[in-house]
């Protein structure tokens, strides 16, 4: 395998050490200046670092949280099953509420509380100890989903295309590979020649810090541009698909992801590209039947007008709107790429169809 | 008048000082955090001044590289007349290579070439004093333009209405008023509310610095967004029309704005919005048969990566891809509205009649 690949894909985003009973994140916040990782032991460290995006991208939040509960199941003292239950879910809620748009949290804290309900009549270091075997399963098994996600989303592509993508659906935000990055690891391991374009990523420049980061260290031929850069480089021929991540994935296909995805998505229309969203089938609410029920987080008016830069970039009075994420029409997606395949139009139906036992054999 | 909106609309972003004999901008490069005149004494500083934004907005060059090439003139110590229309037109190159994309530039220096041809006989003081009135006359002629587009873009907006604007093409980047941004002005004056959506405009975040201040300053509703939040505003149903800039508008409408214009228009007219351009005469190249002909400014990758940020934003290694302008198809571009009247398809024939005599009367 290629080392430079390794290396990113490889690298260790979130980081049980057994030895210690630590639970170790690499502070998104600091790249790429700084590599440096955080040890998250208290629930205000958990929320602030799921809310202050040092831990990031849905998949990733996932399998944090996993771990973050069952680092808070350990400290619980109360020694009664039912008050032990009770501040378990007390920590999952307050865990959940750290950020609203992505549902593999939700997703993976109530895998959590079930597997601690299945075990509220065993003794503790059996109950602690299915807890940490359903956190280390969440993120063996999004180890193996962002593989199958980037081999079908690699399948779509060929030799010298190039693909643009938005914010940051790397290793960084999954567990190794990623969802819509991933494919470009696959292919340089492979050595598979793509041009990737990265769009920046305002406000907080995960395309830039995190995205092209990742990509330029495993040598992939990556272009970084501003989010408005898009339009001209599809018009200049240059990008033959558009692979974005999702943060949840409703029952007709609408796609909330990143602030902008949209954007990338009717522009793609516009010059007749592909526009495909990759992601885990964890990403898929099928209790949301559309994209007007997905919550949307707004954040703080000064990542847009003061963070990460030297000086202030507007007047201190002036208004700011900061959605964290938008969602795409599912009438403008060419498919979803998951773990278990390619989904196609009408979503509706094939999205289900994800979720339906296999036909006895 | 409202004095705030007056503070702003007739603040001296290019003034003269007859007394001194000498040259000042404001150094919009400093902007917001302070406010700088600059004196631009040598053709260097002028290039640099140009160059660097600290004058931008096409009509604003063309009006600021006027006075440049009186007050080079002023230096020329060449008594002989053809010495003198040399050196002259050496200057004028100089100063015409600092930007290649907006004409007002070209524009401005050929009229003041020609001003300076049409009296090569005169004796010196006659032929200084004929090219500062020329450009006072530029100066001049401009703010009386900006004011009629003003009036002819305001035609266009209701009470209440939302529009969505990129980049920054208010008294900042003109004389007085402005063009896409005029017509917000003129509502304040008259006690008409608009709201206002600036996008930030990556990467020099001239909407950010220049079009926001000048609009809170002014008492303007304008909510400050990032570039890829222009699809969800719009989505919200908060957006009923986008004005925009121009650098150049080719024969058959294709219009090179600020990078990023191009996706606007796409997104407009994805969800129904109409999409106008404003604009001088003065910026309408008949010349040009469309956009394919209009040079595009590259610019230096660090401004995506390190400039107005207080740590870098990419590594140093990555590729990017820096684009200064972009060309919107003329069919995605509802109207162009000039100081004569508001121009329909197909331009072709609606640009070319605005610069043919009027008949006989």
């Amino acid at each position: 395998m290629n080392d430079a690949v390794k290396l990113v894909t490889h690298a260790q985003n979130i980081r049980y050490d057994k030895e210690q009973e630590a639970l170790y994140i690499i502070d998104q916040s600091l790249l790429p200046t700084k590599e440096a990782e955080l040890r998250l032991q208290t629930v205000d460290e958990m929320v602030e670092a799921i809310r202050s995006l040092r831990v990031r991208g849905a998949p990733a939040i996932g399998i944090c949280a996993a771990y973050c509960l069952y680092i808070l199941a350990r400290s619980i003292g109360e020694t009664d099953p039912a008050a032990f239950q009770a501040q378990l879910r007390a920590y999952s809620a307050q865990l959940n509420a750290s950020r609203p748009t992505a549902v593999n949290l939700a997703w993976a804290l109530g895998e959590m509380e079930r597997t601690a309900a299945a075990h509220a009549g065993d003794a503790r270091p059996a109950l602690l100890q299915a807890l940490y075997e359903k956190a280390a399963a969440i993120h063996e098994d999004d180890i193996a989903k962002c593989a199958a996600i980037s081999e079908y989303g690699l399948s779509l592509l060929q030799e010298g295309d190039g693909v643009l993508t938005h914010c940051n659906a790397g290793p960084l935000a999954t567990s190794r590979y990623g969802t819509a990055q991933g494919p470009f690891f696959l292919a340089a391991e492979r050595g598979m020649r793509l041009r990737v374009y990265a769009d920046e990523t305002r406000p907080l420049l995960q395309g830039a810090r995190l995205t092209s980061y990742e990509l330029h260290r495993a040598g992939v031929d990556v272009t970084l541009i501003c989010d408005n850069m898009a339009s001209m480089v599809m018009k200049n021929g240059w990008v033959q698909a558009c692979f974005v991540g999702c943060d949840r994935v409703a029952a007709n296909g609408d796609t909330a992801n990143k602030i902008g995805t949209s954007g990338v998505a009717i522009l793609a229309k516009h010059y007749g590209i592909p526009f495909y969203v990759l992601g885990p089938t964890t990403t898929i609410d099928l209790d949301c039947p559309d994209g007007s029920h997905i919550p949307i987080e707004l954040r703080d008016p000064e990542e847009i007008k003061t963070l990460w830069y030297e000086k202030p970039m507007a007047l201190p009075g002036v208004t700011c709107y900061n959605p964290s994420f938008d969602v795409t029409d599912h009438r403008l997606i060419t498919g979803i790429v998951t773990e278990k395949g390619i989904c196609r139009a009408p979503y509706t139906e094939s999205l289900a169809k994800l979720f339906q036992s296999p036909p006895p054999g």
